[in-house]
């Protein structure tokens, strides 16, 4: 094929295509020549996350007590320049700070502290993950072994790029939590916001269509199904008739509470320690503590 | 491993299922070795359209107003070409027309005419993007800027893939529109047929699980939740008890409506200008302008 | 970038992440080298099945007539090798069984008998699937042909795994079915376990957030709309207040059932032949043959 | 990095080079859209013909009784298909025949019809190699086994290609095998033109070096070491002093001939039968059948 | 396989192979994270200046006279971008300056500006480049056309590669330079220094075993056959009886000069204008010009 | 292109290229479905070795005294588990010992010994090749620093195979070092057979062309240019008129020769300590310590 026939009715889509300032806000310049936020390399990044939490399950299989030092040894250092670099192009990305755009030792330097702060952070990461790994093999009736539940399991997977995320999150790295839990949100359909806060021994069955927004706040041993929402209301406008920004708009979920399947919770209520909320139903309302909701009726 | 010790019993199955005659409609013959639809090539053109429509944010990050000019014409060029070859693939997929098949030029100047159609559209689909952009944007309280949503948001995805493939299938070409509709229903779990009819400053939030279908209409600044199903509710049959094809039979969605997650709208009714529908509710009835409509009551 | 600077700081982290004592069952050791289920591996061999059973569609598209002899030969002897390997990797992975694993021959023959009994049911296989296409093209009014539910609709491909998963199941192969049902699961959001029992005539619209548990019984010419939850209601714990593993506790859906978006059917009910069960309803009671059930009214 | 800042010093380079006027015969026009020789592509054409010809040692290596009929099918249509691409490439490339740039069926016609007869003699092919092979063993104390020769040996490598250029030339193919043969040469270093003219049992040892003119003629048996050239004395010129093309300007290499490595014999002379060429000497004037020559001696 | 068994015995030689102190000179340690010369990325660097001297022979072959302006520009930019860091990566590697290795900017403004330096030179080496195109058409009666020539002959590759080595030599780029004409040798057989002087219209023959050494000059329409050694006799030794670096030690060779294949030519000699050198001579004196000097008559 | 139209001519082509009989010793029958050798992971096998000899220069650049350790550690590992699997592909290809070819745990068991003899040889191989290096910088006037000389210089390269072969040869490892040298050669035409002897502080400058025969004896400090050819002369035939294997046929090169570019050098002959051989001649008699041979005079 050729577009040589055509080159003159292109050229002037061409024209309209790169006139710049019709773009406005859906390009973005990069006239320093920074890194971007990388998907590839964000993949390799929880990659190696997820082989240094759970050592031959992900990474190399052929890990053992001989060699588990060497591999956890390339691995962290692995780990820390790919956090380096997304860390720094994040902040480019993400902030006007002209310092950080114009002394490339003062970003790196900032970068290599947040990497440090985060690698430091993953044996405690191990540690709440194995909750998890608890809680959803322990809930399952289908589950053979753990070993199942952390090859297998969706929502380990999606727990995991969310704890990732948070953590970065909390060190103050914009942009890239949330490419990071978008990601397993196409993988999974489990759709966590990274500001979210969700305690231990979480666990989610199936998954597909959960909704967690950004101010949930969830406590230890929840457990929720395929399809729920925990999700805003409504919010508060602004003078422009456009959302305020940052408002806690979703649910508390105290612990020990199940939510069915396609649950909807929505607004800033309270669901009360080991409530039950039933599949299919839609609640804008506090619950109390230890009680059970479920849909009305169906008619034939 | 080796087949080598089974190979007789092996044998017997390799016969049948090499048996032509029990194929019927389960293979695809090429007896003229045409091109296929090449799912590599649809992702490459999916790329390719992103990358002229949001330049920067997909496709090469060093996109400025020094070279935006190269970019887009090397980018144009290899679309052209990706577009004829699977233009071409679709026609001769889907159509028995011998003059397709057996004129190469006939059928190159067909898919050439529809890639250079398509192509000029792309600086109008841009500007509706935007829309899209702006509407999901000023609609979530989360997103922190423009450049998030274009980066982060599945529902982008989606609804971008959706205009390239609405209009694709407006040039008459076939098959090739629900390929790329089906990449992105699998990317984000969001469902769009190619034929539905889509206004602007249209959002879609979280995404997963939301279907719209081949004969809905939507409005402008019309926005879905997560799980939102606009599907059929029953078929005129046939003489042979199956659904009679190409009748409207979806809903008709007018302006600035809400729909919350999984709402279930079905059937060629219409859901009127303004309307807000709360979440896990199955709607078979037309709904006045301006109405709210949420669950019965769930019962303790 | 470099980790150079930090090294001491990294040094506390890699050893805490080494401590092999500290890992419990969060990692799997393979002392022997053996080898692991593999991803990769396991897309390929789900490749080469689909190739087998719908050539020209999957696979080489240049097969006719001519030449389907010698792709099938090739295709089967290469499936037969991945196979014995992941049949292997499975067994290993999942059995304490001191002679799997000290006998490489014992393995080998064992692994090698059960892929050659899966090879020989691909032809039925390649029956049933048939009828579950065209169950799907009469049954959508928008689809143009069965090559178009063939090649894009993600129903076909989660049915398709589960259908290679179930065989799998039955032969003994531990693992490998349920990762192989977790593809279709992360590809088209529908997941089938693969202990479940399905007939033929099987359809699924559109598909994303099915969920088919593992004691879920269905009869023939069943169609299941997206978001359908065949669930458990309640498992019966054991003294550790854990549920109690392999106990019937998913629904049995009769021949000739419908059931729309979104609905969840709960426990080891019965929807009698020919049931209609509308969207977004919770189910936890059998539902009689012929019986249409629809959700309460929703309110103003 | 970025070139933002110069990106105006570079602006009057890039339009330097993009002089079309300037480039003369350095550049090639492809205004159809013609696909062009391919090294990827022939580098694959010459592994299936490899494989062909050597099943077993060149591709799959599970070979066996049981299953060559598939894989030389297999092997013998992507042949037959890259075949045709490349015959059609070289045809277009080297030729302003209307007809060929106009009419793609009469292109692909004549294609298919040299990449048949190409195939056709495919079996005669093997024979003759599988005489130098035989030679090579033969004629080498330090080859263990036939296997080592056919794996290891560069020299059967480039009288492979050789093979493969020459035949593809005596059927009309432009510039193809040139490309071919300059494949293995650079793989090798050991450089015959395709139009050379070779006998049977053909051994070159070592081979870095060897150079094999076009209108060389060489018979059976003959045995060369590394960094012989046979090669042009001096080329009648024409009236712009540039050289006559096409006319025979290269050595007969009568049968059963050694030259020993270096040895350079220049011009259409004739080496004849059973003569022993030593090494390192320059050789302008014919040789008698069973003639001995060697360098006159050193001095020190 | 598993390394398990042996863990100990390999355990020892890890410990000595990671004895810093006993690598002294054999290792490179990049304490400060720094880019290193890259093989691929010179790899790429190369084929990027050959499609912006050769448009259409090599790069994209979809060039013409409608597209040439953006190939010419995105090329360009990716050129100067691997050349800023392959420029770096040089400087860094091979000078102890300690203003390079702490001051990121200044570095890359160094790089930055021989990096527009070379590109602005690119259409002179074109014109160059072009001249040994001419002579090796025209001094080949087996080249059917410049195409041919520029597609197949490895002397032009060669060349290309020292063309832009000695380039970037002569702009005081360490390193890079010599990897990248070992690159052509690897290739082609063909070693030139990068700090070789040598004129237009130079012309190698087939190429394999050809060296010209670092002081080497030649000038134009100078004609060199395969195996021709430009090289140094002695060198005057220091004190500690190593060569002393950086004497004039190889031999200037005239305008149109042609030297037969394998020849050497040894020492700081000149090879007077028009002198014809004859094949596998030993040359270690000056050769006046005209002069004709063939090799001692073999002896039978 | 389709194969289809001659789908019966090729049918016939494949019929003969697919007769068994006619394959003789041109195939290679692998009915046990053994591993072969292979060209990929011999090539990451001797990558590992150089990045284990030279750290930085070869394999990871981020090496440094903090990491080498873990560096070393994988890669110790890596190269065990490739040893394993070709030395066993060696010994399977090149035996027909029933015992190794029946008993997987007899075979892996001598793979296993001979890798772990292999890698404890290392640190005495990065000894050896450090006086090499230590040979060419002090020889070569050109040469920089000696980390041009690891990284850039191609006897390096082919002598750094040519040890690893060496070693792996005399542990008793069949075809495996034989590929292992040809790999040097075909990168850079310096062909040194796996079964020569050769001393510390050996170097060959440029290298292109040079043979080193089987059964050649070189000393220490030994010196050859490019195209040195140390061969055999003639072989004693057997009964068939074949060459009789296993003879000691090259020469014996004393300490401190120095042989110049092209020379060849022939038969079981001795060149004494400190003798020098000018280029382009041939030898086929011993040479005495100190003597200095050049050619006979060239005539004009």
């Amino acid at each position: 094929m050729s577009s040589y026939k055509y080159a003159e009715n292109l050229e002037e889509t061409v024209k309209k295509l790169s006139d710049f300032h019709s773009l406005e806000e859906l390009h973005h310049q990069s006239c320093k020549g920074e890194v971007l936020p990388s998907g590839q390399q964000l993949r390799e990044l929880i990659s190696l996350c997820r082989s240094l939490i759970f050592p031959g399950f992900y990474g190399s299989p052929d890990v053992s007590d001989k060699n588990l030092l060497y591999h956890t040894g390339i691995n962290t250092e692995k780990l820390f320049d790919l956090l380096v670099q997304q860390i720094s192009a994040g902040l480019l990305f993400a902030t006007n700070d002209p310092v950080l755009h114009n002394d490339p030792n003062q970003l790196e330097e900032l970068a290599e502290q947040r990497a440090v702060e985060f690698i430091s952070y993953l044996p405690e990461m191990r540690r709440v993950l194995s909750t998890d790994v608890t809680a959803m093999y322990n809930g399952d009736p289908a589950a053979q072994s753990k070993a199942e539940v952390i090859l297998c399991y969706p929502a380990i997977r999606a727990i995991c790029n969310y704890r990732i995320a948070h953590k970065l999150l909390t060190l103050g790295v914009p942009l890239i939590p949330r490419i990071i839990t978008e990601m397993a949100h196409s993988e999974t359909g489990i759709d966590i916001h990274p500001a979210a806060t969700i305690g231990e021994y979480f666990a989610i069955d199936h998954g597909t269509g959960v909704v967690i927004g950004a101010t949930s706040i969830i406590g230890n041993r929840v457990k929720l199904y395929q399809g729920v929402t925990l999700g805003a209301r409504s919010f508060p406008l602004d003078e422009h008739n456009n959302p305020i920004k940052g408002i806690a708009r979703h649910p508390i979920i105290e612990d020990d509470v199940i939510i069915y399947s396609n649950a909807t919770i929505l607004g800033r209520i309270t669901i009360g320690k080991g409530a039950v909320i039933g599949g299919n139903i839609w609640v804008t309302e506090n619950v109390a503590p230890g009680e059970r909701l479920v849909q009305a009726k169906a008619k034939q």
